[in-house]
Formats: C-alpha cells, sequence, structure tokens
C-alpha cells in the first residue's frame, strides 16, 4: 500500500425532506450571503428552488441568483458567476443541481477570490483558496457533491479539463434521493455509469496487497449492479435510489482509491468524446470503459478475473482464466445495455471517421499515458475502434 | 434507508515514516502549544516519542508531557491532564498511542475548555467545544482515530462510560503501520477482534434495503478475515498490517453503518468485563460478541446466513437456512480462537459466579435495551451464560 492522505471534511445531511435545512448549514458554514447556482429549468418546475430559497430567508441569509448550467458546464457562465459574486459581495456558493452545477459553482468560487483567470486552475495550477461552496444534490452521479475535483469545458475549442483541490471539497452536500426519483431513466443510467466508473477506474491498479480497497470498491460496484436495475425498472424506488446516491458518495470521496495507483485513461480518453459531441459523459464512458477493458486485461488476467467472479458472478476458469476475464468484460457491457446505455459509437452518435482528430486532441503526442497501462495515441486509436464496433 | 448526517472531518496521514510530519500538522491545525499524551514505556523505548518532539521542535512547536495512560483509562489521568494543559496554557493535545490514549486526551481536551467536571460528558451532556486533538496511532484496534467518541473509566466504582460530540474528532490523525509492527500477537488479535466488532454492531439491524452499508460492512470483514492470521503469522508483514489500520479506521468513523439502526449491546456487555476484571476489551469481545449471536440469530436468520455465505465462505442451506446461520457464528469463533482470543470466561479470566453482579452493573433494571435485538436483564444474563461455558 502506497502512504496517503485522506482528507474528506464535508457535512453529509441525507435524506427524505432534508434540502429545507440548507439555510442552517449555510449559517454553519459561514454564509451571510448565497450565489444560487443552477442549472435549467427541471430545478424551478419541481418546486426545489423555492423550497431552497424559503430555508434561507427563514434563516435570514439573502441570496442572489445565476442559473443556466449547461451539462458539460462552460467557462463562459463561469465568468458571468465570478462578476455577479463580486457585484454582489456573495461569501458563499449554493449548487442546487447535479455534477456540472457543483463543478461550475466550483470554478466560480476559486475565480472570486483569485486576481487572474480562473482558467489557470484548469492548466495546472492548485487553487489555495475559494468561497465555501454548499450543494443540494440532483443527481447521484459525477461524486463531485464530496470531491475536490472539477471539469469545465472551455468553448473557445471546446476544451475540457479538470482542476483539483482541498479548497474546494464542498463544506456540506444535502442530498435528498427524492430529488432524483424525476430524473428520465437515460440520465439516472448514465450517473450509474459514471459511479461504476469511479470505482473502476481506481479497481484497476498495479499496487500490489490492497484488499481493503479493493473489496470497497467491490462493495460499491455490486451495490449498483443490485440496485440500478430496480430504479430503471421503478423509478419512484426510494430505497434504490438512496443506495445509489450515497454509492455515489462513497465511489469518489477517494476512500476507495487511497494507498493505490489509479488509472483514470478511460475518463480523458472520454472526455475528448463528450466534448466533441456534448454527449452525455456517462454514456460516453458506457462506450469507452469495457472497450479499454478489454485492450488491457491481458496486462493483468487475474485482477480482471477477480472482478468478473466478485463483482459479476462469473464461475472461475482455472484452466483458462483469460476466459472468465473476458466474461466479466461482457458482463460489465450486457450490463450497460440492459440498463439502457449505448455501447458503441453509432448508439452514442460518434463517428469512426473522427477518431484521428479524437486522439490529437487526448494529446498524449509522442509520449505515453500513466496508469493501469501506459498508452500511446497508437493505442488510445485502437480503443476508440475497439468502441466504434463493440457489440454484444 | 433512515434520514442521517455523515461528518468525517479527520486529515488521515497514513504510511512509512508519517510521524515525523506530525509538527507540521500541529501547526497547520492551530496548534501552538503541545501536550504530548501517551501510555507506557513503549512509546519512548521505541524512539517514538524522541520522533515526535524531533518534529515538534524541527517545526517551532513547544510541548509538555503526560504519561501514563492505561488500558481502560481512567478519570484520575484526565483531571491531571487538565489541570497541566491550563497552567501550561496547552491548546492542542497531541496523543501517541492507542484507543485509550486518544480517549483520554480527548477527555482531556473536552475538560480544559468547560468549567464543570468533565466527567459530566460521561454522563449524558453533550460536549460543544473542545480543545483540538491530534494522534499518532500506533495500534490499529478502537477506530478513536476517526471517531467521535471516548471511553472513560471512573476509578471510584470502575465505572466504564462512553462520550460522543462532532467537537473531539481528531484534526488530523497520523498512522504509519510500522509503528504496529512490534506489538505483541495478543494485542494485535484483541485490535483485530475490536474492529470486526465495531463492523458488526453496524451490521446486523431491523433496517431493511441497506445495501450499500451491507457491502460496506462485508468489505471490512472480509480484508479482517483474510488479512489477520497472516499478521500473527508474521508481525512485521507491513502489506498486512496496513489494510488492517486502515479498515480498523473505515469500521468507525460510521462510513459503513450511517442511515441504519445499530445495536451496540455485546459493547455495553462486554464493557462491564473489562471494567470488573481489567482484560483487553478485544479480547471481552472476542467472548461476548459470538455468544450474543447465539443468543439472538433467530430473530432474522437470513441475515445471518448472508454474513456467513458472504464475510465466512458458508455453502447456503436452502432447506435449512438455520444451518447455515449457525455455521456462520461458529466460523467466527473458530476464527477469534485460531488468532489467538479466549472464547469462554475461563479463558478469559472471568467467573461464572459474578454475572449477577456483571447483569446489575450492566444497569438496565426492569427495562430493555435497544437495539437488534432488545434485551431485558434476563436476557443479558442468558449470554453471560452462553459466553461463560461456550466450546468450538
Amino acid at each position: 500500500m502506497d502512504n496517503f492522505n485522506f482528507y474528506s471534511p464535508t457535512e453529509f445531511v441525507f435524506g427524505k425532506g432534508r434540502e429545507c435545512e440548507c439555510g442552517k448549514y449555510v449559517k454553519k458554514y459561514g454564509g451571510s450571503k448565497v450565489l444560487i447556482h443552477y442549472g435549467g429549468q427541471s430545478a424551478q418546475k419541481s418546486g426545489l428552488l423555492d423550497r431552497v430559497k424559503k430555508s434561507l430567508t427563514e434563516s435570514g441569509v439573502p441570496f442572489v441568483e445565476l442559473g443556466g448550467v449547461q451539462p458539460n458546464p462552460r467557462d463562459t457562465l463561469v465568468y458571468k458567476g465570478i462578476d455577479l459574486c463580486r457585484s454582489e459581495n456573495v461569501d458563499f456558493i449554493l449548487a442546487v443541481g447535479g455534477g456540472s452545477v457543483i463543478d461550475s459553482s466550483k470554478a466560480i468560487a476559486m475565480g472570486v477570490v483569485y486576481d487572474g483567470d480562473f482558467w489557470d486552475f484548469y492548466s495546472g495550477k492548485r487553487a489555495q483558496k475559494a468561497l465555501p461552496v454548499g450543494t443540494v444534490l440532483t443527481i447521484a452521479a459525477a461524486g463531485s457533491e464530496g470531491s475536490g475535483d472539477s471539469v469545465i469545458t472551455k468553448e473557445d475549442g471546446m476544451l475540457k479539463r479538470g482542476s483539483g483541490s482541498d479548497a474546494i471539497r464542498p463544506r456540506f452536500s444535502v442530498m435528498n434521493p427524492e430529488l432524483t426519483q424525476t430524473l428520465p431513466a437515460y440520465q439516472t443510467a448514465c450517473g450509474a455509469t459514471d459511479i461504476m466508473a469511479h470505482v473502476f477506474e481506481r479497481y484497476f491498479t498495479n499496487t500490489p496487497e490492497v484488499e481493503i480497497t479493493d473489496r470497497l470498491c467491490e462493495a460499491v460496484l455490486l451495490t449498483m449492479v443490485k440496485e440500478t436495475p430496480r430504479v430503471i425498472a421503478d423509478p419512484n424506488n426510494y430505497e434504490a435510489r438512496a443506495n445509489i446516491m450515497w454509492a455515489g458518495t462513497v465511489a469518489h470521496t477517494n476512500i476507495v482509491g487511497v494507498g493505490r495507483q489509479q488509472d483514470w485513461n478511460s475518463h480523458r480518453i472520454e472526455h475528448e468524446l463528450s466534448a466533441l459531441y456534448d454527449c452525455a459523459h456517462g454514456a460516453g464512458l458506457a462506450v469507452i470503459m469495457p472497450a479499454w477493458m478489454e485492450f488491457v486485461y491481458k496486462h493483468n488476467v487475474l485482477r480482471f478475473c477477480q472482478m468478473a467472479t466478485r463483482v459479476f458472478g462469473c464461475q472461475m476458469d482455472f484452466e483458462n482464466p483469460e476466459n472468465t476475464a473476458r466474461a466479466g468484460i461482457k458482463a460489465f457491457r450486457t450490463f450497460l445495455h440492459n440498463i439502457g446505455m449505448p455501447i458503441n459509437f453509432a448508439e452514442l452518435g460518434a463517428k469512426v471517421e473522427d477518431i484521428p482528430a479524437l486522439v490529437d486532441k487526448f494529446g498524449v503526442g509522442d509520449g505515453r499515458t500513466g496508469g493501469f497501462v501506459s498508452l500511446s495515441a497508437d493505442d488510445v486509436t485502437q480503443i476508440y475502434k475497439i468502441a466504434a464496433k463493440a457489440e454484444l
């Protein structure tokens, strides 16, 4: 096990009706004037925004609003948010939405207290400070409610880049599974795929003897395998929604990934798809991740057998372990198909002829990535090609 | 799943040699004068205390010292620590040791900033504030390095009582698995038993549909089942020590127990044993917990089958599930015996004739406890009797 630090100071406020307490938590964590940041009209139509505003008002906390966050959130709105916070003397950002809204809020939080261009923090610079952020989560997916990470897309060139700092870990996150019950099945499945991908990026490692984090990874994956089909079949199943929502947070605070080398190549490869086609991140991952597995599994066949047997209940073929490894990957792709996810380029709306451009923007050049298996540009091309023509 | 809050703001600083950074973390979390609190001579002999002092000195942080914490830490030393901190203007407590040292440090931390008797916080009052506490952990067991809990024994009457508050969650905990390599096998096994007991107290619940926390509980248990015999066989196995140490923290921050009713009757029943005989808490749990399981398993046979099959690899007897439930309990007791734990009163040094006195001090009177199965005084008597004569 490698040396590590683990730090997850967010207070998670979980359960039915908890959004009505968000005013109390804003005050607890020092907010005296709030920016409510959100996405489209669903938060308004559902009455969620009204409940949030009522809670703030009851706690005597004034607020301003900025909606309009898109999936793959853009730098252009972040600049607007920074200006608004400065002109209105906002000292606390409350994200009401999913990963995109939270990531946009984190970017604003860093930008408000920084003299330069906030994009610096998405170009390698680490933020030392930020306005405090709270969240009211509406989709189980990105894990941004419990992470120090944010991903923003620069509209000029559609560059999708990440930033990480303890300064942007949310002070509190309200997580009411009821709020996810109105999500369309497709978005629910995209979220579930993202959660599983966050675990797999940590699960496939070259660090030996990490039983505790292996088992914690498998705990999240087993939960997703059980609960996801239940919410696809019955969107109002509160218990299944609740299990998925907490699994999504556990998947990405890094408690299941500490002390081990991680991969994250599938996320990087996917980011080029969602940047180019503006598709859902989870849908892109459903196409890329099994293809990446097929490309790399021979690097450690028994680790893939571990996944196949422990997570997908495959029988171990001791005479030919590669059969078991492949059976596990196939079980994962079949699972994704069954919950309504695309499994190849055609189903995603991507084009084979764009592969050279995708690889070019991936930007590994003549070098190689790090991770479980170090990838060259040719390797990334192969993975896109496997993804393009994948079948059950 | 029940509504819950989860809050674990401790920064965990994990790995080889990390105790040499403790001065940096004391400063990071606001300490300007430190009480180093520790137990017996092992921390001195091993050179650990010298490394801690050197790190504090290098960071320019002055300190005073108070050693002498015993297992089942006493109120008498807590009073001394409070006086010392006040007279020396200490503003940060650094616990160097195991659960007893950390619990004693937490008690001092609450007492220093409180006008009344610190024992109030062990008699039902909740602390609102405390001096900040940091830890350098030397045994994987109690989970106190990541919890808001403390247990202290009042010497007058040997009353063992607990206290809980977010105010006493450690600011940071240095966890170097190397420091546990010199522990005698018996103490190592006691710690492992305590870790598993912390999970079982949460695992046996009447809350339905808590798959994610069930699976997380099982992840910790599976890790302990694999790694504990390895460290008993080879005390210097760093990797097994590291997996156990992180498992011990995960077991008790409550991340595996949120959103579900918990039990904790085995802990309460054991506390009377260690209070009366001054035996190790883990050893007492090894005698009590399987006995408790035998007394309660018919309350939910299939939950015990889940433990038996998922954790101990038992085959499910679908024709007679009670056989599987009992096989799981037997597997647990055999596991405890194999790592060198006592499994009955004789092996622990407890006496059958003391059972009425133990039940009397347990203090349930004519009422009942809460938990997975609500217990009367007669039930507790039965559990002590099962524990007294248990065999493999």
